[in-house]
């Protein structure tokens, strides 16, 4: 291969498929010229970026277009090989009309990975079936912060959490053949004041213990083929120019073949943001060097500026070969250079290709079962806050139905979700999936009660115009069933979303004090939160009748809510990130060391609202029978306890144990608590069962002093919990031994099993 | 010495000095039992804590108490040592009658380190004069969040500022003889949400950069004789046991020689908040090896735990003695081995000592060239931050005073005055200096004004009951002085200071309610700030007629602010903080990299209301005539350039000239611009002085990747300015040669030098 046909390997250009069945084309955005392909694809191309995910178009037709690129790009080659197409798919594929499943954080409330594991690959097989090769997900940061404004696509602030829900997207999404990418590798949840993009201010030990473990265990156990580097730089070191991350760690150590991928103009950012390369040249070879593979969304660095800095021999051939290499093994995997490869996707290969019209509609992305998984997941993940018992409601006559987030289709939706990412900028075309608002299922939840619904604001702005037909219509009702929260959009457009920082973590606009005003009527408040980030509540804390959390709960998420209320859904999600009392006291996190904790040595505070782990049902569980049968081990052994749970209410309903470690003696200081296993226990009314933990003294493990990963011995207590804050059950645990120190080999879970007598 | 000798050495207990002239009192707190001196004494005893600080006593009779108190405990002792008696000097000696200059906040915004540097001294003859050997000053934290308690006790949040101002202070007080102690080393500043102790998430390139800095520059070029360690943990490694910090940089590189003692409680901390430690005994072992030599306030760990460490071999005897040397070295520095030791100070060498009564008011602390000391700091001080043409006020007929602080003797006090830190406890005993309220020294300045005055508002209480009376007040008024800010108190006592953290930059209590309601009035409103740390100003930004932002000021501040409501004094102060415009986005310092500045990417803000280094006075300067004499040196160089002032206005006044260095590229992410030179230039009416800067290519080193400290090669731009929002002059520079590593005996200072022609 040429040079230059090597660097086209390594280079994507952004397109949008054709709605009419034609060519891809390049896409027209402010942040650079589109390329010329007649120029480009003679030597090749290594990536299409985000055919579907760019404007509207039917997936069949889109798929068709695809393929037909695809078809030309591999022929306008020497060696006939096409490009890996890629595309984003945080919450379901970013597609016109395809599912929309709740966001990330909503996994996480569910504490159920074997059910985003199946949502990944039915996602991954929507991918596949529009010609699709790699999807851009799963996001792996772990909250530092809640008023940045990508928490909605984070999975929690507990790295165990965070680990096993995107370890399991990840197997599910390989699952279907689609090259699952890691992200943002690392540290972007924890820019400075959650300001996108901002410097992130940590040191090595922390990172090591908080951000980079469920990046390690989705390597080692889910094998993604991607991997995607933060924008962020770390201690002043961009991650897009860390080798020691980008090779030492991730590849080195963990064992990582596949690619890394830049996030969208990261390259770029080295130069314009950054400061650390004065020419595109020096940013492509920064980059090369520490690791990254392959430049997105489109050529700027590694294109002529890369070809004439090798030239000149600033960067080394083989960083370029190094590369290559990867990428090309990954088509290979991928069979891109098969001889049978067939740009088709076997949907297509019966139909008649000239009359794209008669594809429309032949490839459904929202199939019935898809959006029945969606609805299983916003099931799970809606987190019942408080309740004084007004929940489930019981025949109410009259529902007032209040908040802007009340009527509101897309309320239901993340930023990467397409009717927002995309859909706002093609207001004409329809939404192209059923989005019923939380009216339109209330009314077919309560079909008997009047329910009278009305905004009384909008989401951000400072109007209270509206309130007193708010409290008009709540004075006459039952109950006052309150809608907040946000609304998801990019770069300051929503209030929750990619570069929709807050402030705060009050609540948007004049919602707290139309929720003040509202409480104030003295008619029972059921708060219902539609939102991306947790947020203070002010007086909901103890004067709403009930609180519903939802995290952007995806399509079916109303329908989800709607039976929480009803009691038709026992709610059994669990939350991914604390409710925090004070709006303002942020950086925080509940995996806090003693004085991170409130105390006597600072006026400020940082107890939650409702803590880590926290959620109601409509049931109760004993818990009991504790036996432990290892309570003391080696520091290269496993501890050993059964305990039984017992659904002791009136009807079936769900339980999440929740195991939390604390180590109250360490050589490094440690958090009072952190997640080290969990598991969802469906139980019947009556039902009881057994729940055995296998605890490795590998997750007893941190980094040390000399940035080793060590076991100590000493005394450690076992937190079983119905939450981070109900602890139901402490186990003195003892390690002996000598320190021991571990590297990555060692065991990464807890193993909890179920028996049912 | 026994062992039981040699750690009595390394141990202070917490004492009061008698105000009859008896000798000290054990001071009883709620941490620790009072020790038994007829047991302890016989064997000796390392420091006695706070004589002066604990209780009002009279200097003079103060100062024979402690003298009868170090004659005991060398005569129960074998060898005859006395011990080292220390008090705290954060803003003057913390002594009942004592000068209460400005906090530090206000040195920083003097830009005066020769001011600096003779209030040092006269503190330090005042501690010397009582029989006082150490003072623990001053605080060299850099402002990383505002919103932590302590700002009024730092110099500001640049790093250069806070180590050249800090180190005078150093140079002052050792010229005095006194031992001087910096603190807190290291990373108070930075712990997580502006939180008192909470846990410092910082890397080690950030350390080196911008925490580290001041204190090797108080240490190579002020020789202090201790350093102090922080209670927090960066990274995990709590201060107080990080051998790294205490033993590896601060000795082993920076060639610091003296002692290290211990924050208060901070070693029992490693086992009470740290989970470091499992006992005192691990506490004590820990703190020692690290490098702690001297227990404070009182014993704990170095007593019984530590005797019975190292009887047992857990604790090697050699780290006992090596602490020990250190402590008798600064002992016999002192004097205090001398033959001729005496431990009465020479002022009552000639004194009736049975008649400590006739003692009394014979030590002044207070005297008038202190107090004019005070006075031209808080002069200069006091920063004008925004005037439509009102300042100076011109024979105002009637003055509406208005504010919190409008009439409050303590309002120009920081924590750690006497009046506040301890005074509180005695509120039968006088207030010890003269304490003019803002209105007295109003009523002094405009004799011919009436002024009338209303508080309208507390602190921080939420009633605005008094907001009418405010309000007519000012309806009648040619002006509005209105007078908010803080008041200083302890773990939550006050607004500002330890343990008063702030969980927002918003005015406390109804603060900004009330300054709007009197904007409303159409009174023009002159905002006067008395306050510990920078608050969001809102509308005052744009509708108050001026505003004067003063730090505590000290006990002649409020005769500083109404100089300059009058016009008497011209403004001088400068911003050793940046003055926010968002109330809520924190952590934030001017020190930003570009992606800590706005910029599309984020939808909140950190651009400040009035930046680093702004302030305004009342007459012009001329900036003109830049000569660069050297724009191009190697890596080891440096360059010179100079320019030429002028004071082109009707009036004496003072310029204060800021450089700013501007590093476009560089390996590592670097701030868009940092202090490396300033030069204060009082100028009469038409005065022309030639600025002439050396700035060593040194002042452009940073730590790289690797940890090490380099000059690289490259463009590089300074910025002559008359604040780091005003840039008056760019002179491209160019560094060439090789990269080059720097070390320890780096320069780190420009050289400013003034010519007068």
């Amino acid at each position: 291969m040429t040079l230059r046909e090597k660097t086209a390997q390594l280079v994507g250009v952004w397109v949008g498929a054709s709605d009419q069945g034609d060519e891809v084309a390049p896409h027209q955005h402010e942040l650079d010229e589109p390329p010329d392909l007649d120029e480009l694809l003679p030597h090749g191309l290594g990536q299409l970026t985000r055919p579907f995910g760019t404007a509207p178009v039917d997936a069949a037709v889109g798929a068709l277009s695809l393929a037909r690129s695809q078809q030309r790009i591999a022929a306008a080659n020497r060696f006939g090989i096409p490009a890996i197409a890629h595309e984003e798919c945080l919450a379901g594929f970013a597609a016109w009309g395809a599912t929309a499943y709740p966001v990330p954080l909503s996994w996480g409330a569910t504490f159920n990975p074997a059910l985003v594991r199946t949502m990944a690959a039915t996602i991954g097989a929507d991918l596949r079936a529009v010609g699709v090769h790699q999807g851009l997900a799963p996001v792996l940061d772990v909250v530092r912060d809640a008023r940045w404004g990508r928490v909605e696509e984070t999975i929690g602030e507990d790295p165990y959490l965070v680990g096993t829900i995107g370890t399991a997207y990840v197997q599910g999404l390989e699952s279907a053949g689609i090259v699952a990418t890691l992200k943002h590798f690392a540290g972007y949840s924890a820019s400075r004041a959650g300001r996108n993009l901002a410097p992130v201010t940590m040191g090595p030990r922390e990172r090591a213990d908080v951000i980079l473990p469920p990046f390690e265990m989705a390597v080692r156990e889910g094998r993604p083929r991607s991997v995607m580097h933060a924008y962020t730089d770390t201690d002043g070191i961009p991650s897009a120019a860390d080798e020691e991350l980008l090779t030492g760690l991730l590849r080195d150590a963990w064992g990582f073949e596949g690619t890394v991928v830049a996030d969208y103009f990261g390259i770029a950012f080295l130069k314009l943001l950054h400061g650390l390369a004065g020419t595109w040249a020096e940013a492509a070879g920064l980059a090369l060097a520490g690791g990254v593979d392959v430049e997105l969304p489109t050529v700027r660095t590694f294109g002529r500026p890369l070809l004439d800095a090798v030239g000149s021999g600033a960067v080394p051939e083989a960083l370029v070969d190094r590369a290559l290499r990867r990428v090309l093994v990954q088509k290979a995997q991928l069979g891109l250079l098969d001889p049978d490869w067939d740009p088709l996707p076997p949907a297509l290969r019966t139909a008649d290709l000239d009359a794209p019209e008669a594809l429309r509609g032949s490839i459904d992305l929202d199939r019935p079962a898809n959006r029945r998984l969606a609805r299983e997941l916003a099931e799970q993940a809606v987190v019942l806050l408080r309740n004084d018992g007004t929940l489930p409601l019981r025949r109410p006559a009259r529902i007032a139905l209040v908040g802007p987030n009340a009527d509101a289709p897309t309320a239901v939706l993340g930023c990467y979700a397409f009717p927002v990412h995309v859909g706002g900028q093609h207001p004409d075309t329809p939404i192209g999936i059923e989005l019923p608002t939380l009216r339109d299922c209330l009314e077919v939840e309560f079909p008997e009660a009047e329910i009278v619904a009305t905004a009384g604001a909008t989401i951000d702005g400072d109007s209270t115009a509206d309130f007193a037909q708010a409290v008009a219509c709540a004075r006459g009702a039952d109950v006052v069933v309150l809608a907040l929260g946000d609304r998801a959009g990019l770069f300051g457009r929503g209030t929750s979303g990619e570069g929709c920082d807050a402030v705060s973590l009050q609540l948007p606009g004049v919602q707290q004090q139309l929720l003040d005003t509202l409480l104030d009527t003295g008619t029972p408040v059921v708060l219902v939160m539609l939102a991306g980030r947790p947020y203070a509540l002010g007086r909901a804390e103890t004067e709403a009748a009930a609180i519903v959390q939802a995290f952007f709960p995806g399509e079916a998420g109303t329908e989800a809510i709607a039976g929480v209320l009803s009691g038709r859904v026992n709610p059994s999600g669990r939350l991914p990130v604390s409710v925090p009392r004070q709006s303002t006291v942020q950086p925080s996190t509940y995996l806090a060391a003693r004085l991170a904790q409130d105390g006597e040595v600072s006026s400020t505070s940082t107890s939650p609202a409702y803590g880590f782990g926290h959620g109601l049902g409509y049931t109760r569980f004993a818990w009991s029978s504790l036996e432990v049968a290892v309570a003391e081990t080696g520091t290269d052994g496993c501890f050993r306890l059964a305990f039984e749970v017992r659904n002791s209410g009136e009807r079936p309903g769900c339980e999440v144990v929740q195991f939390y470690l604390h180590d109250p003696v360490a050589s490094v200081v440690q958090p009072v608590q952190r997640l080290v296993g969990y598991r969802r226990l469906p139980l019947d009314a009556g039902q009881r069962c057994r729940v055995v933990l296998e605890l490795p003294a590998d997750l007893a493990s941190f980094t040390g002093r000399r940035g080793r990963r060590l076991v100590e011995p000493g005394e450690l207590e076992l937190r079983i919990s119905a939450s981070s804050t109900d602890h139901r059950m402490r186990v003195p645990l003892l390690l002996s031994g000598p320190a021991r120190e571990v590297d990555h080999t060692r065991r990464l879970h807890a193993v909890v099993t179920v028996e049912h007598p």
